[in-house]
C-alpha cells in the first residue's frame, strides 16, 4: 500500500469542453480520495490535444503525489492519452503481453489490429489486477491511467483504492443555519483565527426555506474539529435556530 | 456585441476538491458558449488559494479571450476571487457604488460589513446589468465573476449571452452505430484524413443495447459536416444498423 499526500486529475476530452458530455467522474473521484484521506489539490479539464496533454501530465506528476487521468483511452484517433504519457515519461509505446492475451480471449476471432492498439502502454507500465478488478489499470510511476467511461472509471478506482492511501483521516461536520453570509462574517472570522487547523467552508444555498448558509469543518483531529464547532455554535446568538449532520 | 473566438473556466472551491458539492456550471457553461460559437480550451478546478488564483487568472486571462470564474464570491473568508483577480490585474479593490445602493436597498437596516464586503471589485472592473439579469455582474476587462450556486450562475450566464458571442457557428450530427471502437477505427482514420476541418468524436457507450459507439461530427461548414458523415456512413458494412441525430 502506498502513502500518497497529494493528488491531482486530468479530464481529458473534447467533449467535456464542448458540453457533449457531462463530466461524472470528478465528483466521485473527489469523494473517494477524501475518505482516502488524500487531498485532491486541483483537476484539469482539457481537449484531445497531444501536446497539452504531455505538458500537462509532465507538470502534474511533479506537483503532486498521485495522478489520475480520466479518458482518451481506446483505438480510435482521439485517444491520445497512452501516447501523452509515455512522451510526459520520455518513454516509447510497448505491447504488454497481458493485455494483450486478453484481448485475444475477449475478441477472439473478431480481433483487429484496432484492438489491438488498446495493448499498446508506456515501457515503464505497470498493470494492476485486482480480484475485484480483473480487467488491467495501467500505472506508470505515480500516474494512473483511467477511462472515461463513468462505470468503468467507478470500477477501476476501486483498484486505485486497494493500492494507495492517504497519512491522515479527515473528519468532517456541517451546521446548517437561517442567517445569512454577511451577518455570520465576523462569527466564521473569530472561528477561524482561532482554530487555524480546522478548514471552515461557508456555502449559501439559495431558493430553500430550509436554510440560508451551510457551514462545514474539517480537520484531522476529531477533538480539533469539536472545538471549532463547539466554538462557532456558543457565538450563535442565542436561540437562534440550527441543526447539524 | 464583443466578439471572441477562445474561453477558459476557472472552478473555484475547495468544496469541489473534497467532494463536498458536485459541480454543476462546467456543463452548462460549456454548452452555452458552443451555441455563442465559442471554443471553450480549459477549465480548471482549484481550491481557494489566493497565490493559486492570482497565478491562474493571471495565464488564463492572457491565454484565452475571455476568462469565466465560478465560485469564491461573498463576503465570508473564503471568498477570496474577487481580490485575487483584482491582484491578478494589479489594481486595488474599491467600492462600488451601483452595488453599495443594491445592498442598502435589499438588506435595509440589517446591513452589516459583511454585507458591503460584497461591493469592493477590482478597480477597473464593469457592471454588467441588463433587463433580463438586474443583479450585478462584475467583469473585469476580459474576466467574467460568477457566483458558484448553480441557479445564480444560470442567470449570470443570460448577462452574458448578451454582450460576447463566437466567430462561427458550431454545426453537428451523430451517428450511433453497433460496432465497436476496433472495428470503426480504420473507418474513421479515412474520414479523419479527408476531412482535416471536420472534428470527429468516438465515444463507446458500455452496458447499453442500443448501441456500442456513438459518433460526433462537428465543424463550422454545414457543406463539410454533411460531407464528412456522408463519408463515413458509406464506409460502414452493408446493412449494418445505424442512426442519425
Amino acid at each position: 500500500m502506498d502513502v500518497v499526500e497529494t493528488a491531482s486529475a486530468l479530464l481529458i476530452g473534447n467533449e467535456l469542453l464542448t458540453g457533449k458530455v457531462k463530466d461524472e467522474n470528478l465528483h466521485v473521484l473527489a469523494t473517494t480520495l477524501r475518505s482516502l484521506g488524500i487531498q485532491l489539490r486541483a483537476a484539469l479539464v482539457v481537449p484531445d490535444v497531444p501536446e497539452t496533454l504531455v505538458t500537462e501530465i509532465d507538470r502534474l506528476r511533479r506537483s503532486t503525489d498521485l495522478v489520475v487521468t480520466s479518458g482518451g483511452v481506446g483505438p480510435t484517433h482521439d485517444d491520445v492519452t497512452m501516447q501523452a504519457v509515455a512522451d510526459a515519461f520520455g518513454e516509447p509505446l510497448v505491447e504488454n503481453t497481458e493485455i494483450r492475451a486478453l484481448l485475444e480471449r475477449v475478441y477472439g476471432e473478431r480481433l483487429t489490429e484496432g484492438h489491438l492498439r488498446m495493448a499498446l502502454v508506456p515501457r515503464s507500465a505497470r498493470v494492476v489486477i485486482t480480484n475485484d478488478v480483473p480487467w488491467p489499470t495501467v500505472v506508470v510511476q505515480n500516474v494512473w491511467i483511467m477511462p472515461g467511461v463513468p462505470q468503468l472509471f467507478r470500477m477501476k478506482l476501486m483498484a486505485l483504492r486497494s493500492q494507495v492511501r492517504g497519512p491522515v483521516s479527515f473528519h468532517s461536520q456541517a451546521v446548517y443555519t437561517k442567517l445569512d453570509e454577511g451577518v455570520l462574517k465576523p462569527l466564521l472570522d473569530a472561528v477561524v483565527s482561532e482554530h487555524p487547523k480546522v478548514e471552515v467552508g461557508s456555502y449559501p444555498k439559495w431558493f430553500d426555506d430550509r436554510y440560508s448558509t451551510k457551514l462545514t469543518f474539517d480537520a484531522t483531529s476529531v477533538a480539533e474539529l469539536h472545538a471549532a464547532v463547539k466554538h462557532f455554535l456558543e457565538l450563535l446568538p442565542d436561540g437562534e435556530p440550527q441543526w447539524q449532520e
